[in-house]
């Protein structure tokens, strides 16, 4: 297919077209594709969701989709697999729980892999926002493992980041401790029907008047995705940050955080091409790597 | 303290001068003391282990190291932390079984996060394995967890690369989509005693067949590392693996391999120095990012 009839479809609002410019995306040949309909983005609410495995992300995604598609939204779930080899059994019973939504033409459900793309969520995901919201699409959400530096960029990529914690599973301690507090807008904490789930939820009050917020101040919201419990909640606090971006203005200091990390991940991606070449070509075997790398320097710039 | 006095203490043998010094390389004051001491580098088995979380990867590294020590060798341990921010409970489980080892003088163990280096194992990593090799340390065990690219890296980094499976946890099938088949020397098969194991054992066996190996087939290793099991077979394996390398010269590309994957990271790193200072300095917001991405390039060589 060439990019004409791609763009074609895109143009006419049919899924086939954004599917494969997304697909040429992945294989970093989405460049034109993205520079032609860049200015029609940046109307999207866009949400990233992070957590461990098993605190039921899937399930809150699918709740917070049939609550997007109740109020006539139209909806993308990008899902980034974590790049582990060891685990995708997991995530595939994970992902099930969307198929309620796959036969919605106004949901558009993508997974990609995070392994290969430098720094994980970035790269494809970034561009596959980008053509989700040129597209029309009216929220975005982009579901994410809590491994490796993903649960940080999701952040720089999404303008609200929720959280999502276990109850009983030591999580809250790891959170402040790992700069969660930092990025999160909305904590989650699923399976409110989970014994230590009110301990949990003390525990994350308890951090937070510690900390000295400028600004938004998280919202704690208890839910149980799988009875839809709490997602109206859910809901409200995304609006209410929504609000609060919107009313500060700071969702323009969003977009272009967003746009910044977009820009970093793909002159890095080049840089990288071209040090591979350097590596080939003339790396000296007889230096210490410091010098090595010095040497290879030298030329760059 | 002093460059001049962690390089006596360094000298001299003492294990706090090595212990500084691998700070500093974390903290990313390393370079001066790396170069330093790198001619003294080059003589250590340096060995990979690397598998999904609850294999039991650290009761194999104790029983390794106990085998190391029972011929008199001296050994380096790095435990490298995966990155998020979700799972330091379970791993500090697992630290502990090192502890037997933690009053030997002739072992010395090294925990350290991927965290913040550019690309999981690497940077600080490779600094840590060139210090203990030029401290005298006679065998280095890089343990790490598989998740993100650090089960990849081990292997650019560690001259031989163990994979620890898990019976009845469907890790062999995703072994071969995953490409951990390439960078496996030694496949270990722990909880033998497992009622899969032997199915397991065979599955590997079947994926082995169906590819045609140049050079070294993997060996298959059966352990149960918690009774001491197969860890006599491992060790055999590793040698065996180490004669192979020798024998057929192809230690000097595994040593070339190594220091070219740090000076890549090293490279990189600085590269993203650069480019987050250009990225404050000018970066133009009224471009698409593949724009933006070509109008910063320019000026970069």
């Amino acid at each position: 297919m060439d990019a004409d009839t791609v763009l074609r479809d895109f143009d006419a609002g049919r899924a086939r077209g954004l599917a494969r410019a997304i697909s040429w995306a992945e294989s970093g040949r989405g460049a034109d594709l993205v520079r032609h309909v860049y200015p029609r983005a940046g109307h999207a609410l866009t949400i990233g969701l992070t957590g461990p495995p098993g605190v039921g992300k899937s399930t809150l995604s699918s709740g917070l989709v049939r609550k997007a598609r109740s109020l006539g939204k139209t909806v993308g779930v990008i899902s980034v697999d974590p790049s582990s080899p060891f685990s995708h059994g997991a995530l595939l019973g994970d992902r099930i729980r969307l198929n309620e939504h796959f036969v919605d033409p106004d949901v558009f459900i993508r997974s990609m892999a995070s392994r290969g793309h430098l720094g994980g969520v970035s790269g494809a995901t970034a561009d596959t926002i980008l053509l989700m919201d040129a597209f029309g699409l009216e929220m975005i959400l982009i579901e994410t493992v809590g491994v490796g530096q993903s649960e940080i960029e999701i952040a720089e990529l999404a303008q609200t980041t929720l959280v999502a914690l276990q109850p009983g599973s030591g999580d809250s301690i790891q959170v402040l401790k790992a700069g969660i507090m930092e990025i999160a807008d909305v904590f989650v904490v699923n399976k409110a029907d989970h014994p230590m789930a009110n301990m949990m939820r003390r525990e994350i009050r308890g951090m937070m008047e510690m900390l000295d917020f400028k600004g938004w101040v998280p919202e704690l919201v208890m839910t149980q995705a799988l009875s839809g419990e709490g997602i109206d909640d859910l809901w409200r606090a995304i609006e209410a940050h929504r609000a609060y971006l919107n009313e500060t203005g700071e969702i323009v200091s969003k977009r272009r955080e967003a746009f910044t990390h977009q820009v970093r991940q793909l002159v890095l991606g080049r840089l990288q091409e071209r040090l591979d070449d350097d590596l080939q070509a003339r790396l000296s075997t007889d230096l210490d790597p410091y010098a090595a790398a010095d040497a290879l320097l030298q030329g760059w710039r």
